[in-house]
């Protein structure tokens, strides 16, 4: 497997391109923007989903399905929503194809035109708000926590896999409350599943914090969010968590009789993570020679490659392979044992570390004699010769090291990489330079953040929830500010 | 919980659609024809999942996901498989809504028409097999056993929940081989994994067969299918698994090199099931009480509802079956305990029957004095006292024995609703009164198959795979037959 991987320091872009196709994550489609997810790819997101859909159901949600077409009337229903998501959407006009009366192919049929245009979801508030309506009418009807794991279509201009595409996968979760307070502990509860997820599960070091307003999402009365650094100084929103007030309960006349008899609208929360975290993935822990999974989202673990002259070797070898493996599988690791014939070790080698597999190890017939595996870990790209009567204690804290290292060498990099600046030319020589998190008081205006944006792409990625009181001046209108906010420029 | 549900012999198809309502596993959205799936039945769906996802793997199938939209010229690359589904399409014409100038919403802008139409995808065969085409130039490359789990839309006229709806969930395998044998054997591998799984699972016996030319999916040789008899006597197809031939390989031009270095059309395979067989559930097990599950497929296996006049009581009852609850969960049973005080035994006892949960524990202050539990069985509405000390073995054991029950009930009904006819007067007869499964003979052509259509809307489900060689004549034309096949009206 010849890599011929581009860099990262020669182009960081073209590099995260190149590795998600050649690393058979993902390729582009005949459909503009939309994307193929590979086996190896979703391998890797179902262990995000299986992971995330535990915590969900830990946390009382559950699982339902709604319609993927939303009337066109409805979308318009809250006004902040419809000018957010109107731009970009799919629209369903026609029910029908006829046989072309020139002979060519098919052809729309213009008498299945329909009476209401759909437009298929870009999120679904409106339709699911919609639906709440007949499900709520007292208190005892509340909470509703419920989650759909769905397709979604924002129609983007420019694509990039995983991080930007016109179809991508998520959840969306979808609360109503009786109470004001209710839903925003349900809002802040989620930012912190996402965050220690990605922490933990992913090994991915995240800032938690609160959206400005012009970076909120549309309908939404606050946003938090998770942001994480990638290893190019840019940011990546991971996730986000909105507490909506009553705008749609409003929009959609959703209102319960509370203890006392009153009416009143519902509050109501919506969250969600997609396959950008794919992205997020491959940005944070990857390296020129290809992918490096963290052990909890390896679709495989671990592989053993033999490495052999004749067939009495290899079936010696295997003898010691597949004992070796089944020893591994019975500790909750997944193993592959590549005994094909059609490729040479070197060939496995390159594709298994082009793939990401956190261990690897090598046996040949002097290792037999010797009682030793060679053992290779992909993040450090070292090796070592291990005792065989060691190896599976071995890998079993390697999967728990691998595991923690990635998400300390993340982290010490976000470190290393969030400055603070209190002048507005070290701020654009930041942003224009090196980048990273830049950590800067501003006056607290979206028309400020507007004319940052302009001036140098940058946007406030969030308000950190830890954000200390401080008194400091605005770096762009020198106008007074309490607290710091955290800018990047982002995907 | 008054259930007020249509008894089945008043009116089949409203008591099927009152309980999939009044159960809460599914209702009609705003959409037309798209239905929304209620966390109740959403959860009993991934039961479904699960078992089928982990059956997939167990035999080799990745999971892939591919695009939602198929540019129409895709659609019409395979003639049979245009025309059966370019009737009912939806179709993306635009890509952006804008404010209405009249100033009534958003309204689709024609400045963003599509240069060509996506149709949103009724199957996905032409837009794999476009893929595919990048995946295989080698006989190494081969097989491809690759599934998927997605929504589909096929537009239909009149619609019922789960059994026909314009927006459906389900899996749709897509196989590629090197050789003719190879993919038969997939698809037959496939049709047996759907009748186990259907038998074994979902308690639902099945005939598993071929369909005849005109029942056949379109663009494939040959498809193999399983068919269920509902409490109706109409026939429901429950799963479908297709040869395709090179089919789709010629129409997307996706060629190997064998091992002789010669190059050859590729053969496929696509297989699927969907969110129909909740449909079929609810019509194989369910009565006049409401929904009956099988173990495998509740949600709640086991509901324990304490009766009390006092809070006293209510604390010795909690401890009782909080103790209880944990013991059957340590066995893998899940249980609800259910101490809700805004609503009295009775109303659950309804609840829980029409919800279906296999088994109901009722615990009073005389059951703690005797050490006793009441134990109410759904699917024989028969009721017990069991000692406490012995309930959690005895419903370990009804777990099994409830699942296997209520195969046996619907196999039996099956066979009693199973017969054959030789002439076409007793055909008829048939068919226009009880209904049920007829096998009879057939002179093999399609259009006798739809002569008997059109006099009587049976259709031939299946030829049985286990039919014998017999000498017969053609219940319609007389022409000899040397075999008989399976009619029945159907969903």
């Amino acid at each position: 497997m010849a890599k011929d991987l581009t860099s990262r320091s020669e182009d960081y872009a073209k590099w995260y391109n190149e590795l998600v196709i050649k690393a058979d994550l993902a390729e582009n489609s005949a459909v503009r923007g939309s994307m193929v997810i590979k086996p190896y790819g979703y391998a890797i997101w179902e262990k995000i989903q299986g992971e995330l859909d535990k915590k969900f159901k830990e946390t009382g949600h559950e699982n339902a399905y709604f319609p993927l077409f939303i009337p066109k009337s409805h979308l318009s229903r809250e006004a902040d929503h419809v000018e957010g998501f109107a731009k970009e959407c799919a629209v369903v006009t026609h029910y029908r194809l006829k046989n072309d009366p020139n002979g060519k192919g098919v052809v729309v049929d213009e008498d299945a035109k329909l009476e209401e245009e759909l437009i298929v979801r870009p999120t679904s508030e409106t339709i699911i708000w919609d639906t709440y309506k007949n499900w709520i009418q007292s208190y005892r009807d509340l909470p509703i926590l419920v989650n759909q794991w769905a397709n979604v279509v924002r129609w983007e201009m420019r694509t990039r896999l995983f991080l930007r595409t016109a179809e991508f996968l998520w959840q969306e979760g979808h609360t109503a409350h009786a109470t004001r307070q209710e839903a925003v502990d349900e809002a802040e509860m989620i930012l912190h599943l996402y965050g220690d997820f990605a922490e933990k599960f992913m090994a991915i070091p995240v800032i938690r914090g609160i959206k400005s307003e012009n970076e909120r999402f549309a309908g939404a009365l606050e946003t938090y969010c998770i942001e994480a650094l990638m290893q190019d100084g840019k940011a990546l929103q991971a996730g986000t968590s909105h507490f909506l007030g009553q705008n749609f309960a409003k929009a959609f006349d959703v209102k319960f009789q509370d203890k006392s008899g009153k009416l009143e609208h519902v509050w109501a929360t919506s969250w969600g993570v997609s396959t950008r975290l794919m992205g997020a993935l491959v940005m944070t822990h990857s390296d020129d020679q290809g992918l490096v999974l963290p052990p909890n989202l390896a679709p495989i673990q671990v592989v053993i490659v033999p490495i052999y002259r004749n067939d009495e070797q290899l079936d010696q070898i295997s003898e010691v392979a597949n004992k070796l493996k089944a020893e591994l599988q019975a500790k909750g690791i997944s193993v592959k044992y590549d005994n094909r014939d059609t490729h040479k070790p070197g060939w496995k080698f390159n594709e298994y570390e082009l793939k990401g597999v956190p261990v690897r190890l090598g046996i040949g017939p002097k290792d037999l004699e010797k009682g030793t595996v060679e053992l290779a870990r992909r993040d450090t790209l070292t090796k070592e010769f291990v005792e065989m009567d060691n190896v599976v204690s071995k890998i079993e804290s390697l999967m728990v090291e691998i595991q923690e290292s990635l998400y300390n060498k993340a982290l010490a990099h976000r470190e290393e990489n969030t400055v603070e600046v209190d002048t507005w030319d070290d701020f654009v020589a930041r942003i224009e330079g090196e980048g990273g998190f830049v950590s800067a008081h501003w006056d607290g205006t979206p028309e400020t953040e507007d004319k940052i944006k302009e001036a140098t792409k940058a946007t406030i990625r969030c308000i950190p929830l830890d954000a200390v009181e401080e008194d400091g001046k605005c770096i762009f209108s020198g106008a007074p500010s309490k607290r710091r906010v955290l800018f990047a420029k982002a995907y």
